[in-house]
């Protein structure tokens, strides 16, 4: 865990003031860049001391075999694992014979600040070295959101009080060591050097390495070249080495005090799995030399308006709880880092900031970042779902492997090919087929922008549909069922009909019927006939939803309630279970990792009363654990909608702050971008009361008490509607087009706006029909209310 | 497959006269020896060519690591692989300059025959080398069922035509090169070079070689010595060699036409955890000292004597059936083999027949084998239940691990570990722990002697009904349910309440239950209260055991008769499914790998009215496909039971055959000791009606139209009773004690029977109450009835 203290709360900033080694892994998480398709962690300029250095390239991978204790029909044989590419970033510099290194000498002040709004990177150091000679250094990093295959480094010495000679030496490093991850199956698979050299280029002032996978066969590049500027009398003197792993340019000068060396450097990336050495060398260069024609100070303005533009349309504003602000805004610029430009890629669970579960792409993205990005920042949403029309045909093939027709989604991937070795919950959690597909008709929704349907989106809610098609039955009773999937609580695995799984397929269905009848044409072209979609329509409509009359709640599956209880007492210091239990135990009980019947409620509302969702709640509550970080914007959100609003701004605040206090002791291993983006959630869909997936927009806002107001824009149909929450009040504000009108709901009741001008309309009170539940001891949230 | 008319059809023994070396594997396990410590393949003398060559030492493993794609907590870190061991069944012939081997020069004939009331295998070759010198080798191998450490062989040149230059090299050699086995999950995992050197002695005519494994760190020495005797002019010249992994004696002769060189090879066998090398070495030379002073011919009329002994009430025979007649004997000879000397270690699923299955046991041997020992050699049902007990302080670390009380024992092991990779198929299939407790209370029941159960099986079935009073639960139904475990039927996984495994719990809780009764000190000794015993009681008095109003039937499971069927008819060429289908799509469907509901019908039939049998039996056979070997013999006796007896004719056909024919496919890495056992429980439980499951002795018998005559002899209580069956009338004879009187049922009705005379009693009759059922297509078994 983090102090609170850690980092002072500010709203635009995340400020680092002591550099503490013990968490070094997890400021380099904290601090990473990225644009969606370069990642870079926070390791320091000089490399050294790290946690994990990692430089990322979206969907560059290298194949890990996957073994089996017992193998078994349709294991895949290999995972793809995220690579750390060649490293860019570092920058080693000799004061006089001293290598500058934190871990010697006398650091006299640190000072490292994440700024929100510029996207910048910035450290400040000043040290002594060990025979005293004092400099401060400052680098300001970016990864542009602008130039997607660009990344710049702004370098300055400064000599203080002596006189010294400064050695800056610049380099690109392939190959280098990772340290072994721990035996936690949470954690990637540590891979030794992935990376064969291909081919190296130099100038004076630059070096390309090009490098092959060895398995996998993928090709990168990666360029650097530099503008060297010192302000004092120093001559500087320039060096270039390249080897096959390794290139470096090094300056030599001398600063009298007061006198700076400072030093741009501009990195280019590049990867493809066709494209010759020579094409990338090329590109990346190419990119390169752009870069530095825009210059530093132009690549920071770009990236600022870029910033501007994303803040105006995606701010979420909170009076009344400064540390949820702060954390809020960090979620929403990592969940941007991670897509803004993934173009044709997948955003991994946690981005590009990490290594964690082997850089692999979940249902986390579909059904988490997605809706954030979906009404914040559409496009990147939309190349996040043609990344998964692409890999269409390996779904269609794995579900022809399993012997189902359609497609069947991979649980985890990189390139499309299902990567998870534990079939119970990868293979058998099939949600993320729906998940994947309600993303597609959520983004058509949402946006009122057709095109990501038209190309591809209609084929696979055509495929999904017909994947649930043979994978559900009628049964007896004339009702349809799922047998023997995994829901999205991965302590409960190979049930019945999962009350989440069920109604996501329903919707599945349900959409691709509209979208088929939405465009005919193509859809006759995909073979589908009326007969078809009447046949999608009546599954969906007979779709079974268990439910035990005697406790009158549903069943997070059939039997669930009739499981054994799980001995939470005997718990209370051994979480997560997974780590102290077998999955044996755990299936066999009524224990749940995460929200999933309260995520089927969040998520197809209409399915349940009001009475429902709140036994519900008051049944599942004190037997979810939360050892997901899936879990806790789910649980805020529901637990607003039946009025345990104080419990929901506990739980919007464990969500936002998983990353800023290291919450599940895994941050050094990346983000956890579906919690990040789910403080988003807890706040709009939680507080706002936003609801979409009856087709229309709705919102119910209601703050909690110590929350006095809550602002925040969302897109819709390519409009910007904004929402600003009292504690008795809403007003509504249309913005974008001079004739617009918007038609929604606000607690129940039909509103029409113009941008002519506001509409303030009354909180509609919600109160809590029963008290406010239990948790599992020492599971409960951190409170907010004081 | 095995042509049906590979083997000739003989009463008393297993002859092959033509040498196939496409089934040279398989015949290395159907012909191969054992006395349950040492198990010797039917490797030719020479060595060369094999299938696979194995020998073995019954509990003596090496340690392989098991990998996990996802590892999750309690997985087993390492499994247990039987070893081949050092072979000491190599004798190499040179004939002038050329070695003899069958792949070259000619063979004019060719015979093995192993004769079940020897105990011996016989091996006659007349071969000419490329040369054109004619000789004939006769061979006679057996496993001394008398003197536990010593195998010998009598091997036998003789010059035909020519005058000839022999020689002969006799060899131990230690890490053999063995074949590398098939991706098939089911097969052992090879392993190369388990074996490191520790010591080599040699004498004139002798060599013991002392190896130890090199992760597992268990001892073992080979021994042999030789006599050699020729019966001609010739002069022998020997030669003795020794290496670390290899040791050879030579005799070196010159025959003339007719005449004979006669070797004489006595082999010893011993391995330890904890005794020296030098102590290994001495035990096996001793061994073999004394079996050279029985002689080879000494050795011959033991074995004789020993089998002579089995027969006499172990026999069963049959008149209309000559093929199961021999079959049946084979059957009973390998379980003899498997079981007779193991003396303190587990009989493996395989015997020591081969490395299927890693050489593990499972509770193939508890449910399958023991019954058919207990009933006919209790003396070798007993070693195999004190070696459980000795890994009863695995099992209770193994429930701890778990998280259980009692314990819980492994789904396949060597040494009391659990071995199993695959937890949803292991570690779930909780029964594996009722099956080992019940055949304590079997034993106890029908041999009437105490002695085990005071020795350690009481205590067993104290700590395996404390496991299940932790793992089951009473529901709010005030029944009591075992959830979240995989029965026998390894098709369907993780379900609730599975009707073997709750029946199977419940019989292990009464057993317990009844057994402190009878011994109260000792129960107080081990905590036991009268409290905990009406626990026990009131469990398994309150045993829920699901059933289907609407079909009228027993459910698999909770839920099964809802899950969607299977397409058999497009699976008619896919078997086993698990090759061609994955576990996710066959665990969620109706389709059964073996008797499951089946098998409790036959263990624990008092909980089911003759209708709900019928109507079971009626609902399940269609859907089960037998990929496993458990499932025919029990197919057999419920079909016997309800009156479908030319269907179980055809049932117990299979059984008996599995290996003779390789119906399974897999003969080659050894045979299915439980089928082969399962042929004697499918003509005594099936047509003879033996029933003990409700704590009395009963018969029932039946024949099929084919077989007109069945005999066999049980022993109940130090007793043999005879049962002679035709078609009409039943004869049973007492022997044993002049005094002696036994109370059994026959046909439901009470018999009193002294040694005095036997009573013969009418066949009662049983028609089948529905049609014959189906199989799935292509899953009928071989019809019987012609």
């Amino acid at each position: 865990m983090i102090a609170q203290s850690a980092f002072p709360v500010e709203p635009w900033a995340v400020r680092e003031t002591r550099l503490d080694l013990e968490l070094l892994a997890q400021s380099e998480s904290l601090f990473a860049l990225s644009n969606g398709h370069i990642g870079l962690r926070a390791n320091l300029d000089e490399g050294e001391p790290h946690g994990i250095p990692g430089s990322y390239l979206v969907g560059f991978y290298e194949l890990r075999p996957l073994p089996y204790a017992e193998n078994s029909y349709a294991n895949p044989e290999s995972s793809q694992s995220i690579v750390n590419v060649t490293n860019g970033k570092l920058i080693r510099l000799l004061v006089d014979d001293e290598p500058f290194d934190v871990r010697y000498g006398k650091v006299h002040s640190h000072e490292r600040v994440l700024d929100l709004r510029a996207g910048t990177l910035t450290r400040t150091v000043e040290w002594s070295s060990p025979a005293g000679k004092r400099v401060r250094v400052t680098s300001i990093r970016l990864v542009s959101f602008t130039q997607r295959a660009v990344a710049a480094i702004r370098y300055q010495v400064e000599a203080l009080d002596d006189p010294v000679r400064l050695v800056v030496q610049s380099e690109l490093v392939a190959n280098e060591e990772v340290p072994a991850l721990s035996n936690d199956p949470r954690e990637a698979a540590a891979m030794e050097h992935p990376l064969a050299a291909v081919d190296q280029t130099t100038t004076d002032h630059s070096v390309v390495l090009v490098h092959r996978t060895k398995r996998s066969g993928l090709q990168m590049a990666a360029a650097m070249a530099h503008e060297v500027i010192e302000n004092g009398s120093a001559e500087v003197v320039r060096e270039v080495h390249v080897a096959p792993d390794w290139g470096r340019v090094s300056a030599v000068c001398s600063l009298q005090p007061g006198e700076r060396l400072r030093v741009v450097k501009y990195l280019g990336y590049g990867w493809s799995r066709v494209r010759s050495p020579q094409a990338l060398r090329d590109q990346t260069a190419g990119a390169v030399t752009a870069a530095m024609t825009t210059g530093f100070d132009g690549l920071c303005e770009e990236q600022r308006q870029y910033l501007d533009d994303f803040w105006d349309a995606a701010d979420v504003e909170i009076e009344g709880d400064d540390e949820i602000q702060q954390a809020v805004r960090f979620g929403l610029f990592h969940v941007l880092q991670a897509g803004a430009r993934a173009e044709g890629r997948g955003i991994p669970a946690k981005g590009l900031t990490g290594p964690g579960y082997d850089g692999h792409t979940f249902w986390d993205t579909d059904s988490f970042v997605l809706p954030v990005l979906t009404y914040t920042r559409p496009e990147a949403a939309a190349y996040a779902l043609r990344w998964r029309h692409t890999t269409l045909g390996k779904a269609l093939q794995r579900a022809e492997t399993l012997g189902f027709r359609g497609a069947a989604f991979p649980w985890r991937t990189i390139h499309g090919e299902e990567c998870s070795g534990y079939w119970p919950a990868g293979t058998a959690a099939v949600h993320v087929t729906a998940d994947i597909a309600n993303a597609f008709d959520r983004y058509t929704l949402v946006t009122g922008d057709d095109s990501v349907e038209c190309d591809g989106g209609l084929e696979l809610l055509v495929e999904t549909a017909r994947f649930w098609m043979s994978l559900g039955h009628f049964g007896c009773d004339d009702k349809w069922h799922v047998s023997g999937i995994t829901g999205p609580d991965e302590y409960t695995a190979l049930v019945d009909d999962n009350v989440f799984t069920n109604l996501a397929a329903a919707h599945n269905l349900v959409a691709a019927a509209a979208a088929a009848r939405r465009h005919p044409k193509l859809a006759r072209h995909l073979g589908v006939r009326d007969k078809e979609i009447a046949q999608w329509s009546a599954a969906a409509d007979a779709v079974f939803v268990p439910y035990d009359p005697r406790r009158r709640i549903h069943e997070q599956n059939t039997g669930f309630t009739m499981l054994p209880e799980w001995d939470f007492e005997a718990s209370r210091d051994k979480y997560p279970l997974m780590l102290h239990a077998p999955y044996f135990d755990i299936y066999r009980k009524q224990v749940i990792k995460q929200a999933d019947l309260e995520l089927a409620m969040v998520m197809f509302g209409h399915h349940f009363t009001a009475d429902d969702k709140a036994r519900n709640v008051d049944y599942y509550e004190p037997r979810t654990v939360r050892d997901s970080s899936l879990s806790a914007c789910v649980q805020a959100v529901i637990c607003a909608e039946i009025g345990h609003l104080e419990l929901a701004h506990d739980y919007a605040y464990e969500a936002a702050l998983i990353d800023l206090q290291d919450l599940h002791h895994n941050s050094r291993d990346g983000l956890h971008m579906a919690s990040l983006a789910g403080a988003w959630v807890a706040l709009v869909f939680g507080f706002g009361g936003l609801r979409d997936t009856d087709g229309e927009l709705s919102l119910d806002p209601q703050l909690p008490s110590e929350i006095s107001r809550l602002r925040f824009t969302i897109r819709w149909r390519g409009l910007r509607l904004g929402v600003d929450i009292s504690h008795d009040e809403t007003t509504y504000t249309l913005r974008d087009g001079p004739d617009a009108t918007l038609t929604f709901r606000h607690a129940d009741d039909p509103v029409e706006i113009d941008t002519a001008a506001p509409v303030t309309l009354p909180v509609k009170k919600r109160t809590a029909t029963l008290p406010r539940p239990q948790q599992p001891p020492g599971r409960e949230p951190m409170s907010r209310s004081r």
